[in-house]
């Protein structure tokens, strides 16, 4: 070692000094690259210091580039295995022996290669049968009859038997004129054509290659095929017709003409497997071509094992099984299919092998270079594929999988293309990439085009009505692509392999079609009797064009609804029974399927929308009136201004306290019964954070977890909608049922509150959300007096809580404060002309000149209306009295009261606080099914349910706030409470 | 085609027929499995038909089980191609032909396959030379000696040339008794060792195993390589000695120990390529076993290309090559590594070849089954790896990639296994699977032991203080995993590959500790003004335990915004220079690096929760009293109980401005600068739906958008941190800026809205956030009375605007509502006593029994403190007055008033508004600082901004509640108003 100490101390000097030369010349260990081919011919690439060195004296290159040889003429000297000295042959006439160590006197013809020759049917003797070297070569011709039947052998230096088929056909080991020799072999006269077409078609370029490989090999398999029953020979023969397309028509000489040809002439051979398309020694390629063939085949009889994704009998393992021919038409082996030999795309086995589990659907994908095609796949390999079916206490058996070949003529036509399957024929046999067919003018050659099956699909298709999970046998669809090579290193062709699984989904269709038409009638006489309610609510009788609107808003919120259950229905029935079932007896509907139902959502969400912005312009147009009941306590001194006297008048009753009610009714316009921030967010964390939206994955497994390694497949729209609007629904009613059972019990009630505090601040509402139709809180304060001073609120509040004083209701001794009033005309009208100035003055109100324009005219009308709805109420108008009453079960139910007010104006009894129905509070049904239809239409078109999350957030945040300032504008307006209050 | 249709047609009726027998015998076109090892040796497997048919008379399988032979004994009689027929030989004596088709006589021995066999030396004649038959065999003995040299071939049939070595060694084709005759060689007497040591030694499972490679080649491969410079054989003894790890000792007779031997023997043949370590002839295997050389080799001087990421000269590939070696020695290719060559995971060639763009941590981890690795690896090849420096206008350079074995065993030591530099040997040359060594016996039998590269990581290390992207040059590390194969098809082995990028972070780690040392000095003098000024505001002189923990509460909050900056500012440092560089001139920490980053976010997140904590209770007990200005206007008439006489009394004050007030401050008590569930969502969409989360990934690119085909490299917490972190501030600024400068002069500001409504309804607020220091809201009326009804309300707000009355401020003629006060000890003292009955009774307040308890002292006591203050500040006190004076700016800017208020109370003007101190709005800093860390150390924990997104909200959302909650009670109990009306 202590010699490489110093040699590595020589090398860092040496370094250190060239480094002052060029700081970047001297890269300790690094060489230049050099390759066996960057090797001149006088030169060797020497494998050990991975650099060019020179050979020898009268040295060549050796054809690998590795090694030295001598060069023509010149013969090995000595050689110790690493270097050899080369010589000249001293005698003049003498050549190189083939061994290249000796020289040797010719007989007969000096060849190219400097070393002797013999004519063919000879072998060439340089040795005696001891091993000694003559002196001059031999040529010895070898005995072509019988009882020698010898021919050279490969290398030329022995005689050997010949083939059996000269010797059959000619008792010899040449081939009789009368005969006919091709692909080494000799054949008697026979039927088949003597002139082949070896082109082949490449139909998507328009244009035939003649190819070598068919030139070569076409005639000789079949012949041999047909006169042997070489069964090798009858596979190669029915790979050509492979590689052809599996394409037929009248010409009987093409490939698959010539496998047709022998197919007829060996029908005495009887069927192979009891299989009537199947011959005896020949490969199965076609099922026939009968009209309609295709769908008794594929819809006739369904498989014996039906699949089941759970349970002990758990059964979705696909096993596909393939025997596997060389284009030669070997037999080459049983192969399992999976683990990539039908995915050409590159991909982890994991992700690979889940394309066999039943039920997932399994697309795979990607760009594949023309050059690593060339490199990887030489010559073609044929797949025979079977379905492995096992039977519990059987034997496998393997189903014959039909394949479909998209790109096969018959007699010129596409007949697989299209989706009629009647015209479909069906066929066996696949080959994966085809390099060899396109080579024109040798085996070596490179091919001008090449054929990949670019487009594998499996697809399996339920039994109608099955609970066992039966399916009929598969269907391989392929697809073909013809690439012509001019770039090999820059061409690059997109190759898929898929599973599809299939259902009849005209069932479903006509289920929701059904379900569709019922509901649909069912939202007509809804919508019918919501607008003669709202007619009788607005008192007008007219059918006009305004009640032709109202109908259809309000049927548009129904057929909505209708629209909403019949999604969600789906929705969860397919998430339910394809996700839970124990033997198959669903499938997805494809994604082109799918369309009906998303365009069902989109209805769904655009009448909602309608129905929404709907109640929510109502809602900002109702009629407000706070009723102050309070009267002056006594009379304020006034210094009247420029007398200096002191003058007394009714001390002026304050308005705070209306101003503290307009201010909460503000703050209660957009609260909800449930929280829709929290809605939102808990919606996401469910589906993302826990793992829902795995749910909607198109496999069977309903695992929340999945390993980032798994393959992961496409989503189902169906899927993701049931999903998420399940997971709305059920946080919602989980968040409505916690608000009203605990949260507005224990914590706080809006609404109550503010019903309690109209109460104690002495102060009524009256809202009129139609014309002769409306709510009533009455807020009367029970101690005659709210407006005051600390000590007495407490003590009118203890005496309250003590029960010392009356009930708050309208009428003595009840508890009622709210109604649903149903008002006369006259009432109506009377209000109308009392609130006129104060409309007028409902223009925009701004901040600033709202108090700089007190428009006196709008308070005295604000006075007005007071007294008189106050009196109103006090029953001091005969001819505008009301009555108190309770509203029909029916009523209530259908939402619409029988009685029209035409003398008196009747006031329901209304415990519930329908009131709220003029507010966010009272429509959270609209509101959350809105949220639900605009959350899953986002993640409809984005497959983003973040996405969604943040637009629904948005949108409740921009609705809210529109509801809240014009609300409070409306509220303003209508209450004469300036907008500066309303905080 | 009729023929078929008629077949199909009967065999459908068949079908239907047998169908009823049972329902699922008959599948049509399905067959049972067969495979050629089914089939008995009387059977062979007919590739057409995919079963086994029975062989003809005399005839036996053929090996491969695919074809029939005539058994032992018999001669083939007739053959065409598919079938023979066999016929025993006619004479006694006679046996069958090598070629099966004659008999013949034999003149030497019948060997057990009953053909004819001659002794060693001989070939066996059964043709003359013109293919003739004989009808005996002949042995013919081949000449060794000169001239002839000859020795039967292969096959046996011919005499050909021998082996140089023989005839060099011997001159003869025999191996004299002198010399030694291994691995079909002949060796003269030489200086190695005759007896070698064939065991390749498993460390892992200390355990060795004669191999049977080892055996055959290993002194053939050593001598050949010695004596006759074969460059093939020294490969092979090279990939031994790779195969035993590189692992050398004293023993010179093992692998390595060979390998050395002939090493020191060749040193007279110079090097290869001026490389001290490479000697002319042999593999490079070592680098030399000098201490500290392979920090020498591996530290000294930087590759002479830089790397850049960006650009024009974007130079980001690493292209790494590969001398391959087979087992045996030969120089397969030169091979580019990418494309799955070194990674043994299967995975797309996308993903695979982006372990190649420098700057991507990359790490790709599998497990693999044994049995797949037997079946794919039946000999390990051998890679000498380099990496490809191509300057531009130069030819391509090789840079040989040092390899670090871990499992390289020197004298019995692990010398690689350590992270000591010094220690370590560096080698070369790499193998992924041996399977071959484990071969005991022979070696087409199985192996015991395999050998996988388990785990194989290439290093890079960044120059330091580079500006050019240089690197020095890369280091493999490679580790072998022992596996003994006990149940191929179930064991398995993890293999991982991985590339990492590494740099000094000394210099980092320095800096930081450097501003953590010079910020943590600054926190502390901050910490301690901000005590003193406590202490000056709760007018204490003592130093106490409570002083200490105070202190500690601000340290907590100062050092937590220390941590802040320095955790920001280096996530954002590598953020910004790590994916924005052209150049390369960092790269990011390990992640075992990034442990003390994640401590200090830890430090942050704990020190800022207590400060928010703090806060918050300070915030829940500060002392709230509303003065209302109004007084009574006149007299009212009131009926005395009993007496039925009218008595006229001061009318009362309305209590319900109050109200009003209180339950503003009460609503807004939690509103802040910025909407924080936008904030939540905003940042959740910018990260997650835009894809700024992807800008955390430990790769260079800056791409927003990644396909989901690309590789995804794992996130570094840093990046993820520096990303979080500034969206959350980022976000937290545009809102802060939006409204500020829009919203809240343009939509709403709740605060000065606050102010007005205080000024509007004739009530001043109190604050006292410290015994002593407070805020003061002068609300005083500039129009007297605020008590009373629409039309004066109305006039008062027109006059006001109008400029007809006075200003709100406290002196005369100014605007300044809002003041921070000090006020004195004695005036603290008063207020103090005052309050006593108003305290004593404030416990847990109930909703029911609240107005039940009226506690008539707690109202006297709100009407005297209403008096008290009210005449305070209009100076009726003589001992408790006030000054108003500005504040200093350098009190503004530490927070600490510099006059103690010994004499008189000082009012510091503050248009600033900063009583919303006590309120969240006050603290927008901490607060958001507090969620972007609370978002930040749940996403380090859990990798996941959406569940970091949703606990954000939920705190949120519990802080709120609490504030909101507490902050009522604390309202309520103080002022004395009603929670009900707190709503």
């Amino acid at each position: 070692m202590a010699t490489r100490t110093l040699r590595a101390f020589v090398c860092s000097c040496s370094i250190i000094f060239l480094f002052k030369l060029n700081v970047f010349s001297c890269q300790q260990f690094s060489i230049s690259f050099q390759q066996p081919s960057d090797c001149g011919v006088d030169s060797y690439f020497d494998i050990s210091s991975l650099s060019c060195v020179k050979c020898g004296p009268n040295q060549v290159s050796s054809k690998s580039g590795l090694a030295c040889e001598c060069q023509t003429g010149f013969r090995v000297l000595v050689s110790n295995g690493a270097s050899i000295t080369c010589q000249q042959c001293p005698e003049a006439n003498q050549v190189v022996t083939q061994d290249g160590y000796g020289c040797i006197h010719c007989s007969g013809r000096v060849g190219e290669n400097g070393k002797c020759q013999c004519p063919k049917g000879s072998v060439l003797v340089e040795r005696d049968g001891n091993g000694n070297p003559l002196t001059e070569s031999r040529c010895e011709a070898c005995n072509a009859t019988e009882p020698a039947f010898s021919a050279p052998d490969r290398t030329g230096n022995r005689c050997v038997r010949c083939e059996d088929s000269f010797i059959n056909s000619s008792q010899s080991c040449v081939c009789g004129s009368s005969n006919v020799q091709a692909g080494g072999m000799c054949f008697p006269s026979n039927s088949l054509p003597t002139s082949v077409v070896p082109n082949v078609i490449f139909s998507q370029l328009a244009s035939s290659v003649v190819s070598a490989w068919f030139s070569n090999f076409m005639y000789s398999s079949a012949a041999a095929c047909l006169l042997f029953s070489n069964r090798t020979a009858c596979q190669s023969l029915g790979n050509m017709c492979v590689m052809n397309m599996h394409s037929f028509s009248t010409i009987n000489n093409d490939a698959c003409g010539l496998y047709n040809t022998v197919y007829r002439t060996t029908a005495a051979q009887g069927s192979s497997q009891d299989i009537s398309y199947w011959r005896a020694n020949l490969p199965w390629l076609y099922y026939g071509d009968q009209l309609g063939l295709a769908s008794r085949i594929l819809q006739s009889e369904p498989l014996p094992v039906g699949f089941s994704f759970k349970g002990a009998q758990k059964n979705s393992n696909i096993e596909l099984r393939a025997a596997v021919y060389s284009v030669r038409g070997e037999f080459l082996r049983w192969e399992g299919i999976g683990g990539g030999n039908l995915q050409l795309c590159p991909d982890t086995p994991t992700r690979q092998q889940s394309a066999f589990t039943f039920g997932t659907a399994y697309k795979q994908s990607c760009v594949l270079s023309v050059s690593e095609l060339l490199n990887g796949y030489p010559e073609p390999v044929f797949y025979d594929v079977f379905l492995v079916i096992q039977k519990p206490q059987e034997d496998k058996h393997l189903l014959a999988v039909p394949l479909l070949n998209t790109k096969q003529q018959f007699n010129g036509q596409f007949t697989n293309e299209g989706s009629n399957m009647n015209n479909w024929l069906l066929t066996r046999r696949l080959m994966l990439v085809d390099t060899l067919s396109g080579r024109q003018n040798s085996l070596s050659s490179s091919p001008g085009v090449i054929r990949v099956a670019s487009n594998i699909k499996i697809g399996f298709q339920l039994v109608p009505n099955t609970q066992k999970g039966q399916v009929y046998p598969p269907l391989m669809t392929v697809t073909y692509s013809d690439i012509p090579v001019t770039d090999p290193s820059t061409q690059t062709v997109t190759v898929s392999f898929s599973l599809e699984y299939t259902m009849d989904q005209e069932e479903a269709r006509i289920k929701t079609d059904i379900a569709l038409g019922v509901l649909g009638g069912v939202a007509v006489v809804h919508s019918l009797l919501k607008t003669a309610s709202w007619k009788r609510r607005i008192a007008s009788p007219l059918i006009d064009l305004q009640t032709l609107m109202k109908f259809l808003v309000f049927y548009a919120g129904d057929l909505a609804n209708v629209f909403f259950i019949i999604t969600v229905g789906s929705g969860l029935y397919w998430l339910i029974f394809f996700k839970a079932q124990l033997f198959v007896s669903v499938l997805l509907p494809l994604p082109a399927q799918e369309e009906r139902f998303v365009v069902y959502v989109g209805c769904a969400f655009a009448l909602k929308t309608v129905q929404f912005l709907h109640k929510l312009f109502v809602q900002l147009s109702v009629d407000i009136f706070f009723i102050d009941w309070e009267r002056p306590r006594g009379k304020a001194s006034k210094h009247v201004e420029g007398s200096g006297e002191a003058k007394s008048q009714a001390s002026p009753v304050s308005i705070w306290r209306t101003y503290f009610v307009a201010n909460e009714w503000n703050e209660i316009q957009t609260i909800r019964k449930i929280n829709p921030t929290f809605q939102v967010i808990a919606v996401l964390f469910f589906l993302e954070v826990v793992g829902f939206s795995n749910l909607a994955l198109r496999d069977p497994s309903s695992d929340l977890r999945r390993s980032p390694e798994a393959y992961k497949p496409p989503y189902s729209l169906i899927l993701r909608y049931g999903v998420a609007s399940a997971m709305w629904l059920c946080i919602g009613l989980i968040q409505m049922i916690y608000f009203t059972i605990f949260h507005e019990r224990f914590v706080e009630d809006k609404i109550r509150q503010f019903v309690d505090l109209c109460s104690i601040s002495n102060i009524s509402m009256l809202l009129l959300s139609h014309r002769c139709f409306g709510y009533y809180i009455h807020g009367r304060s029970v101690h005659g007096h709210a407006d005051t001073n600390m000590d007495e609120m407490n003590t009118n509040l203890k005496r309250e809580a003590e029960n010392l004083c009356g009930q708050r209701g309208l009428l003595p001794n009840s508890d009622t404060q709210t109604f649903q009033i149903s008002i006369t005309n006259r009432l109506r009208a009377h209000y109308d002309r009392i609130i006129e100035p104060i409309n007028r003055r409902s223009g925009p109100s701004r901040l600033v000149d709202a108090s700089a324009n007190p428009c006196e005219q709008s308070t005295k009308a604000y006075h007005t209306m007071n007294r008189f709805l106050g009196s109103v109420l006090d029953h001091a108008h005969r001819e505008m009295d009301y009555i108190v009453k309770d509203k029909l079960l029916f009523e209530r139910l259908i939402g619409m009261e029988f009685i029209e007010p035409l003398d008196k104006s009747i006031f329901y009894n209304d415990d519930s606080h329908s009131f709220a129905d003029v507010l966010f509070y009272g429509n959270e049904a609209v509101l959350l099914v809105f949220d639900t239809l605009f959350f899953c239409v986002v993640d409809l078109g984005s497959q983003n349910f973040i996405l969604a999350a943040v637009l629904t957030y948005l949108q409740q945040l921009v609705f809210r706030l529109i509801r809240n300032g014009m609300g409070r504008r409306n509220l303003a307006s209508k209450t004469l409470v300036d907008q500066r209050f309303l905080i």
